[in-house]
């Protein structure tokens, strides 16, 4: 907890500037609403990035307002004070009170944390939500945490992501084969095991690798972050439906000391003003994807097309070994994709019912 | 604003009680923070009723947390102070602080407030919310209720509806002749006009007028709320999909001059907990819709099954005429409805390649 800083004395900003300076009038309770707390905020992303670099931002803003200045936040874009995905091990060491990233780059060091971002033909945003709110999920997130001296704290989701930009056609499951794409995660290993070679690149990098060739294909977010990193230029075809990540939750974590230090007021502003976000960012990707999806159906150089059946099949059916394998492997991840899975099966009966009906009633 | 009281002197609930004992020490900007603030939450919802009744009460309990208790909030069930549809003329005259209830029940007063909760065939949860929030709706909406000294928050949605329980079967548009069905608001003009009889009843009469025959039908939300008034138990057959109420928000109204008496950290924590219920709400629903309908498809008695097509298309063209003269009859439905349908257009587009298509593709 080195940077953590308790700032005494700025507190004007929370309107009880005589009771700072008058300690001995102030009662216990007054001495902690009174204490000023400036946090960093590292994360995983392009600084103020559309939609997954502006959710801290957000954050940041909204928490400092709700709380009449008490709790400031500095967010740092990816590589300005930690790496990109060195965010987890940043806020667990204390280094900085706060982090945003996806947990399911923790891969490796805490692999069951991957339930809590997306699985492959898994849950979307509104689903997911309903298992961490009300169907357990957060228990197990924050249990899974604990060892790390993490709070997880789940904080915006970009909905249903595109299959991905491809320099050539898909048309059966043999042109997956050899087929260079970057693609993290599950969602690579499924690839792999589909005859094709997966590749991990950040996001600043895609465009050229995709453009000089270097790579034959790229998913990355959906219309709305392509565009901005300029993919339609770089590739003719535009895939769907995304099968990789249906509806990925990103997370805020806060350092177990930090978060202990917090009056329950901030706690609760913090929580809650991160709930508000997923609401935010989930109307700011669906807002974001029709605006640039439109720009890109006018664009006579892309062309937008279905997966074939037969490929979503495959993958489908490679995803199920890939998670078996997982479970099989590691006890949380075995507990985490039982309760993940159980939930899953009730919460697809109800989309068939209501979201899948009625989308497809609206295309009539 | 005969109701609202400032309340002085309870100031040691936000930690400043020496402030509040030595006036002249403190700041003015240290005299606002004091203020403590107790307001009335009327709504159209029974007491505590699941996902509609609770996202008032978890308001109130977390606006009062985040705000260390200097706003609380008392919630009224329908009834309790003012009946249920005369939530909007309570706090528009000032009677109370705030209500919390569906834009859709102010038709005949304000026609143009139903675009903000649903319209048949229209927009879902996650695009009504790229709408308020990033696409201009939520600035058409607090310009709407200017004259009625309301600021209007978006503050939680019930995802899809269900269709209804109805008595017999629906086969063909025929079997919607003289059809008696409790359905409300754009919905029940569209049945009439299809040859039914819509029928206005409040949620604690459906079940007895479903279960003696007064009526033949009716719709109410989904699995969740159904089964708690027991409808299962009055009704046979359960139809999906819901093409009446794709994704209702609901709204928290706030009389403009109390609003306009909360300092800005006070008004930033009511917006942003409003906020957060939004996805809150939607994950209790999704949560109990998915437990509700396992125990509904257990069920011997109950038969859930899709309306046939040439139904819902039906249901679709007439909902056109509908919405056609509401725009033609009043300006403000024509401004707001115009809006309403350029970005549907644009927000399904994309739905149809993200949300639709992997809904699709996870039924392989």
């Amino acid at each position: 907890m080195k940077r953590r800083q308790f700032v005494g004395g700025l507190a004007a900003a929370a309107g009880v500037a005589a009771c700072a300076k008058q300690e001995n009038d102030c009662s216990a309770d007054g001495a902690t609403a009174q204490q000023t707390y400036q946090w960093s905020c590292v994360t995983s992303w392009p600084p103020r990035f559309p939609g997954l670099g502006m959710a801290p931002e957000n954050l940041a803003t909204r928490v400092e307002a709700a709380s009449s200045g008490r709790l400031r936040i500095k967010v740092y874009g990816a590589g300005e004070l930690v790496p990109a995905f060195e965010v987890f091990d940043a806020v667990s060491r204390g280094t900085v009170e706060m982090g945003h990233d996806a947990s399911y780059y923790h891969k490796g060091k805490v692999d069951a944390a991957q339930f809590f971002t997306a699985i492959p033909f898994g849950m979307t945003n509104l689903e997911l939500n309903a298992w961490l709110y009300y169907g357990g999920g957060m228990d197990l997130w924050r249990e899974l945490y604990v060892p790390f001296d993490l709070v997880p704290i789940a904080t915006g989701n970009t909905g249903v992501q595109m299959g991905g930009w491809f320099n050539k056609e898909i048309n059966s499951v043999d042109d997956l084969k050899g087929l260079k794409m970057r693609i993290p995660g599950l969602g690579g290993e499924v690839l792999r095991r589909a005859g094709g070679t997966p590749v991990t690149l950040p996001g600043s990098e895609i465009f050229t690798a995709l453009q000089t060739g270097a790579i034959d294909a790229t998913e990355w977010v959906g219309p709305y972050n392509d565009t901005s990193f300029g993919l339609h230029k770089a590739a003719r075809y535009y895939y769907y439906p995304g099968w990789q990540e249906p509806g990925p939750g990103l997370e805020t974590i806060v350092n177990k000391d930090a978060w202990n230090s917090l009056p329950p007021d901030l706690q609760e502003i913090v929580s809650t003003t991160c709930q508000a976000l997923t609401t935010d960012v989930a109307a700011e990707y669906t807002h974001g994807n029709a605006m640039s999806l439109q720009q890109l159906q006018e664009d006579p150089n892309v062309e937008i097309r279905p997966f074939p059946p037969e490929v979503l099949v495959l993958l489908r059916s490679i995803t199920q070994e890939v998670v078996d394998e997982l479970m099989a492997d590691d006890p949380a991840s075995r507990k985490i994709g039982r309760a993940y899975f159980d939930y899953l099966d009730k919460v697809s009966a109800n989309s068939r019912i209501s979201e899948l009906a009625y989308f497809q009633t609206r295309e009539f």
